[in-house]
Order: C-alpha cells, then sequence, then structure tokens
C-alpha cells in the first residue's frame, strides 16, 4: 500500500477568491509522481483553533501532511504556533534560523517582526530551501510550506528526500470526440468492476472550438494492470463508432 | 452574523493532479458578493463514506453547503446516493426530470445509465438551468452542484435566488512596492487590533518584471469601518517612504 499524503491550505485570501490557488495541483502531481497520493485537501481560515483541530485530525488520519500558507511575519501568520501547540511542544528561537535571518537583514533591521520568522516549534527541522531566507520546517509527519507558489515548490523540492514514497501513480488517458458520457458509462463500469485497484475517471470537455468529448481516465500503481484497462477502453470507445486518441485529439 | 457556507469538491481528478479546479474561486467570489462568505473547502474522493461522512460533518456546521463533481452517469457519479444516504432519504426517480431526458435523448436512447441523472433523494428540489439538461438539486441546506465550470457556474445562477444572503463582503485593497512585509507587520497589526471585525491580510508579490511589494487588503461588511482602516493603512505604507498605490501599481 502507498503512503498517504493530504493537504492543508491555511489562507483566508483563498477562501475569499482573491486569490486563484496554485499549490494543490503542483503537490498533487508531486507527491503522485513519488507515490504517496494526495487523498484530501482542506482550505481552512487563519483561525487558531481551527487551525489546530485540522493538523490534529489530519496527522492522526494519514502518513504525512503538508500545510501551506500562514509562516510569514505578519499578524495573520499563525502557522507556526499552532503546529506548535497542536504537537504539544513550545514554540522558541530557532538559533540556526535566527542567525541566517540576522546575517540577511542586519543586526539594526532584525526586528521583531523579523524575529517571529525564526520561531519553530521545538523539534522541528527547519526547510531550507534556495529561495527564502525564511525557512518552513517539518516536525513528525507535518511538513510546513510557505504559501507563495515559487517558495513553496523551493521547499517542496528541499524536503522531497525526506518523505515517505511510494509505487509512483501512473495514468493512461484516452480521448474521445462527439460522444456522450452516458453512452460509455456502463462499459467503463465493466472495465472498473474487472480491474478494481485501478481508479477509472470519465471527464467530460469542450474544446475552444465548440467541439465535445469525453476523456477516459485510468491511473494505478501496477504497469500490467494499467495496460490491459487501457486497451479495454479503446476498445470500448471503437465499439462507439468514433475514434479513441492517445492524447487530445487536435481534429 | 453573515450565514457562513462551505463547498465539498468531489474530485479525484483535482486529487491527483489531472484537473486544475475552477469552481472553488468561482463560489468564493459569489458567495462574498451574495454576504455568504466561504468558510471552509474539503477536496475528496470519489468514495462512498467519506462523502456522506464530509456531507454530515458539514451540513451541521455551515448554514449551506455546496458540493461539485460526481452528478453524472458515469460509475464514478456517487454523489446523489450518498447525500440521499446524508440525509437519510430513498434515492428515487425524478419524474419531471427523467421526462426532460427522456424527451432529450428520445426513449430509445434513455438508457440505464442515463436514467441515473433523474435519480434524487426523495424531497430533492432540481435545479434546472441554462446549460445541462441533467440538472443539479437541493436538499435541506445542501446544493449539489456539477464539477463542470460553465455547468456549475450556470447552477449557482440558477440556484442563488435560494440561498441564504448576508451583508456583502467589501474589500479595499493598498499596494506598495519595495516593501517587505516585515517592515510593516507591527503597525499592520495595531490596525488589526483597532478594528478587530474586519479580516486584513497582507500579501507579497513579486511581478513579471522582477519587482516586489506587498498587497494589503482589508475586508468586512461595515463600509465605515472599511474606509477608516484603509486610510491608516494607507498611512502605514506612506510611513515607509513607499507610495501606496490602489490598485496594482504599474511602475
Amino acid at each position: 500500500m502507498n503512503p498517504t499524503s493530504a493537504l492543508i491550505v491555511i489562507g483566508n485570501e483563498i477562501l475569499s477568491g482573491r486569490t486563484q490557488d496554485a499549490n494543490i495541483r503542483f503537490l498533487a502531481l508531486h507527491l503522485g509522481e513519488i507515490g504517496a497520493p494526495l487523498k484530501e485537501v482542506r482550505i481552512i481560515p487563519d483561525v487558531h483553533e481551527t487551525i489546530i483541530a485540522t493538523v490534529n485530525e489530519m496527522k492522526a488520519r494519514y502518513d504525512q501532511v503538508f500545510t501551506t500558507g500562514g509562516i510569514g511575519p505578519t499578524h495573520d501568520d499563525i502557522t507556526a504556533a499552532c503546529v506548535a501547540e497542536a504537537f504539544g511542544v513550545p514554540l522558541e528561537l530557532h538559533v540556526e534560523t535566527a542567525n541566517l535571518l540576522e546575517e540577511h537583514y542586519g543586526t539594526d533591521q532584525f526586528t521583531e517582526a523579523r524575529q517571529r520568522m525564526a520561531m519553530l516549534p521545538r523539534g522541528a527541522k527547519p526547510i531550507v530551501n534556495a529561495v527564502s531566507i525564511a525557512p518552513g520546517f517539518s516536525i513528525g509527519n507535518v511538513h510546513v510550506l510557505a504559501g507563495v507558489p515559487r517558495i513553496m515548490q523551493s521547499m517542496f523540492e528541499a524536503v522531497r528526500p525526506e518523505l515517505k514514497h511510494g509505487a509512483p501513480v501512473l495514468s493512461r488517458t484516452w480521448y474521445a470526440l462527439n460522444i456522450y458520457e452516458s453512452a460509455i458509462a456502463d462499459s467503463l463500469e465493466s472495465v472498473q468492476k474487472r480491474y478494481p485497484d485501478l481508479d477509472l475517471g470519465s471527464y467530460p470537455f469542450r474544446r475552444e472550438d465548440g467541439k465535445r468529448g469525453v476523456a477516459l481516465v485510468a491511473k494505478g500503481t501496477d504497469v500490467h494492470e494499467l495496460d490491459a484497462a487501457s486497451g479495454l477502453i479503446k476498445e470500448l470507445i471503437a465499439a462507439t463508432g468514433e475514434t479513441p486518441v492517445e492524447g487530445e485529439p487536435k481534429s
């Protein structure tokens, strides 16, 4: 069995619609690649009790948990304090991180607000990364990342070797134009029943030129099962009289 | 107090990273406009027990709940059955909807898979909309919408008059170039303390030309408080020596 991952997005700016999230898909794709697929995402507000309760629930339920957002120097950056509380440890100055920040800003400009970026839960390991001086951190099975996508991605790359890995999740996709989902629902279900360990999905689309169709996707970790199911999916499309195409059809 | 909204995104395709979600931000913005702001989002897989448990938890916790995804004719479209089970009612053929679908497809082509799109929880009210023949539906405080953004948006417009409304959430945004968040964190916190009912956020950005800055956003329902806080935010930016700009700065 592959290890499971979950993501907690901490951010009023996503819930208000101000910002289009760009982190969920990045993490979804990369966690699939390392075989620790994303099983749940929660987007929650910057509220102390909500963050603590959510971290506690998710770290008990999943093998590894990521958080994004709320680790800067402002009053709404409360993730580190909440994660400390979830783990029942104090939030304290991480000396090595404080030294790096002080060097960066200069002793005069290493203000109280900036010192907050060096406050980590006791026992946490900073995620030193290529983009930001202020680190993310890992504690137990929880990895705390920035909300800004460029910084988050750099932190994910930095922490990747420490993550739980499994068999990569692979996929096969067939596209077919001019068919309704409902026309292939029964035959697709019979493929799903034959390969219960695969995850088969059906996604209707409409292209910019107005043409409609369906994408049929098989996902799983067993390449032989995937190839066999992919062959059956190709056949069930052909049985409707339409042409199955691997990759998005151009005409 | 404004009514609260929550969203359950049902979809393996978001969790696998195949699809970039486009529904969360649409609903976040529109629910803010009608004064029923989004307080939590959960993205969960197409798993029967998970959907039922999540619907039960969210409908008890929030004033209104939306779901997106899983209402088509394929084997992974199990939202209607799960919502029925969450409400303890049978899933049954909705005669009016079945008649519309049969008329659309023709009696010969009204297959078993297509009949599934007319199966609604007993007591549910279909969300008849401009784009799809297959409706969404409302039951209790839960509104079940499609996953395809164009259809979801049409269903949202159709159900909007039935939703719980409150005072619209308004916002004021100031941008400032060349300042670190950490340089204004303390003064921003003092504005937040003065107006505890507003939601103040600080969002660092980097433009395509490489220039960096911070967006400071105040949100709330009281226009007088908002204007007063906005004035203080303008002043705190000016105090750093930088120029506060309403709307994204061009130079």
